[in-house]
């Protein structure tokens, strides 16, 4: 019998060791690359955040030669650190006892030492067990963690309640298809392509829900932008005026999320090259709006009157930059036609609903709106549109018995991490994609 | 054109109205629960959190009758504050002013304004997008936001990397049998039923890596401790001396946590009579002297050599209690047979593993331990379990190219929720549970 206390406080270990100069660390990590420079060799050890640089000086230490110290070989390293400009954080340490914890068994297939693996994504998505540990990997999923870390804590401070909603549901909030099906008990059932109605349950019960949850589109797509299973930010609050609180929610989390990472992951942005955006406020137009804009500034003439294509959602971002010195731009009043059957039409013309998206450097990365409360509005809306209300029971049992105006949004984790971060495919902004060809690893 | 401005600074409604006894507030909410005194009535308002009393005086406000105001009806009131010992929070608004933003269609089917609704889980479950506007729904549902919350902040104080891994899977991490299947684009998929595989990835890259995530189990289990599809809290650490790192961590994370909890949700502990367990250490017996113990002092014969039954839990955490005023107890070297390929065998003695479980006043909340960081050894133990190690190419790349000793653990948000708010059963813990019989709502 033994009791167990806590942990002590963390440290960092490069803080650690920056803080130690002119005295001895002991500390361990993973070497990252050797670099043989005939007298002595730079043993450059990956810690569990950043790069250490040692000195292996002689032949041997404590009977470990030097030509036996490998890359991916896990040590744990005393040394004495000193100054050192050119090294990772200007320092090194000059090692004077290693002992090996743990070995590898054959080579890296990928070059994890050099600055830039240069790896297409054929390559790297069925190696990322081992491609992850690569720093500029690391960078994008550090700034990933830091952003949902940020948006929980943003919300947090503005009374939503941290929810958790089930994946495994009946039936779609977006209508039938896109739906991944799968056998519960003998029963179909299907993966939630949103947490549309349990977020809006939930507004009822708590006022201001949150989650971070994943999202499944059995789309058939296979493109840069969309991924069959990610995670979605989403918000939901009840008692507002008009879908204009919700974006005034979501411009105050972008600005604190912008500032939290920035205060968290300085070496990954400065790393990857990134510019975090800076946010006052966020131009919105309307949809109809935005088309005009496109037709008179850039002579484009739409071929979706629905709806902004991928080439528009671009343009419009340019318009924002140029116009409004701002990389994001709302887009409000879309055609009631393709939105959902819980959107709130717009009073004064309903043929236009009351959501909007989010553009983002040329991306969509949110759609929200307000919803509807009323139960006769959402029972004529459902007639309207020939869905069988009682298929939808559960659903609008939220409004028939009271339910205050509310309105929510969701935000795809992935496309707000390869926007910020400039990256070209959203693969690079999930760890393990799941798409059409993939699901390993 | 306009721009979007972010929201002001959120103020609770409850404490903006505490704080204006004496002047005039606006707020809005939902009625509660009415109560008609003859001269006036009694206006309980469920606002986002908390309930506030209002009187209604006199037979109309503004073209409101009193007798309009129905359970149910959302709106929007102004009135002055003043002290009133015996309503909730010590203050009442009379009003002045009052206009519908929402109103029921149907009487609520349960009795929201009570203070026990009294309802069967059979009849609870059905209408939880209801049930849960009851304020001791609320709270259970508050507290088990807040356990989540303070999880994810003392894992960042920790160094650690929140992650988000797959949840649509090749195969098990704990074996093939209990599996979600799904068709995945013509593929045969799986529901994770852990994060294992993946988390052992990340700690080879991130060192330190947590996340809160759907956990799937298709057991067919009916039972007060069991749910299909449950929420784990897990983290996994490289760098580790032994499996004695992640239970100090646990034990860190377990009283942050607590700390948390009681910081955030008072009133909801008070609410729901629950008592926050003090940790200071917590009490660690081996599996084998745990069966010694139950037999010498209990008069308990096993009958489970590999693994501890429920009735067991119950009594180690009495031992624990009596002996050491603890509610919560660490096991530790189970039978290696019973536990999974990953775990890491002691050498002192290769039948049992280094992994442990976490009891919790009665129950079990934790599975953890040291995995194997040695390619040989895992090899070896695949091939020492008859399992075809063909197929778990992509975990053994792990080990392959280099690994930390490490270890982590997964915790169930709905036990440990259970277990500290004293519930029966844990669909009490779960907003929206899915089990063998219950997929909606």
């Amino acid at each position: 019998m033994e009791m167990i206390h806590e942990a002590g406080q963390y440290v960092d270990t490069v803080k650690r060791v920056c803080e130690a100069v002119g005295s001895e660390v002991t500390f361990r990590g993973t070497v990252h690359r050797v670099r043989d420079m005939s007298d002595f060799s730079f043993v450059v050890m990956r810690v569990e955040r950043g790069l250490i640089q040692c000195t292996f000086q002689g032949d041997e230490i404590g009977g470990i030669k030097r030509s036996d110290v490998k890359d991916a070989m896990v040590l744990e390293v005393t040394g004495t650190v000193r100054e050192e400009p050119r090294a990772e954080h200007g320092v090194e340490v000059v090692l004077s006892a290693l002992s090996i914890l743990g070995k590898p068994y054959d080579q890296l297939p990928v070059p994890l030492g050099k600055k830039y693996m240069g790896l297409s994504l054929d390559v790297d998505l069925p190696l990322r067990p081992i491609t992850l540990r690569h720093p500029r990997k690391q960078a994008i999923f550090r700034v990933q963690g830091a952003i949902a870390d940020g948006f929980a804590q943003y919300m947090q401070s503005q009374g939503f309640t941290h929810i958790h909603t089930p994946k495994i549901v009946v039936a779609g909030a977006e209508g039938g298809a896109n739906l991944f099906k799968l056998d519960y008990f003998g029963t179909p059932a299907y993966l939630a392509q949103s947490p549309q109605f349990h977020k809006q349950y939930l507004a009822g019960a708590f006022g201001r829900v949150y989650e971070i949850g994943s999202v499944y589109r059995a789309e058939r797509h296979n493109t840069s932008r969309h991924l069959n299973e990610y995670m979605g930010l989403d918000f939901e609050m009840a008692y507002i005026d008009s879908m204009y609180d919700v974006m005034a929610m979501e411009t105050g989390m972008l600005k604190s999320v912008m500032a939290y990472v920035k205060e968290h992951c300085a070496e990954e942005l400065a790393m990857l090259n990134a510019e975090v955006p800076e946010i006052k406020e966020i131009p919105t137009i309307r949809f109809h709006e935005a088309k005009q804009i496109m037709e008179e500034k850039f002579g484009h003439k739409s071929k979706n009157r629905y709806d902004l294509n991928p080439d528009e959602e671009v343009l419009l971002c340019q318009w924002a930059k140029e116009e409004h010195d701002s990389d994001f731009v709302f887009v409000t009043h879309f055609p009631s036609a393709k939105r959902p059957f819980y959107a709130k039409d717009d009073p004064e013309d309903p043929k236009l609903a009351l959501s909007f998206d989010l553009l983002f450097r040329g991306l969509e990365i949110t759609t929200g709106g307000q919803r509807i409360h009323d139960y006769q509005e959402q029972m004529d809306k459902l007639e309207a549109r020939k869905m069988n209300a009682e298929l939808f029971e559960s659903f609008t049992m939220l409004h028939k018995y009271g339910m205050p105006p509310h309105g929510g949004l969701g935000i795809g984790l992935e496309r707000l991490t390869m926007q910020l971060l400039g990256l070209n495919n959203i693969r690079e902004a999930s760890m393990f994609p799941r798409d059409m060809n993939r699901l390993e690893p």
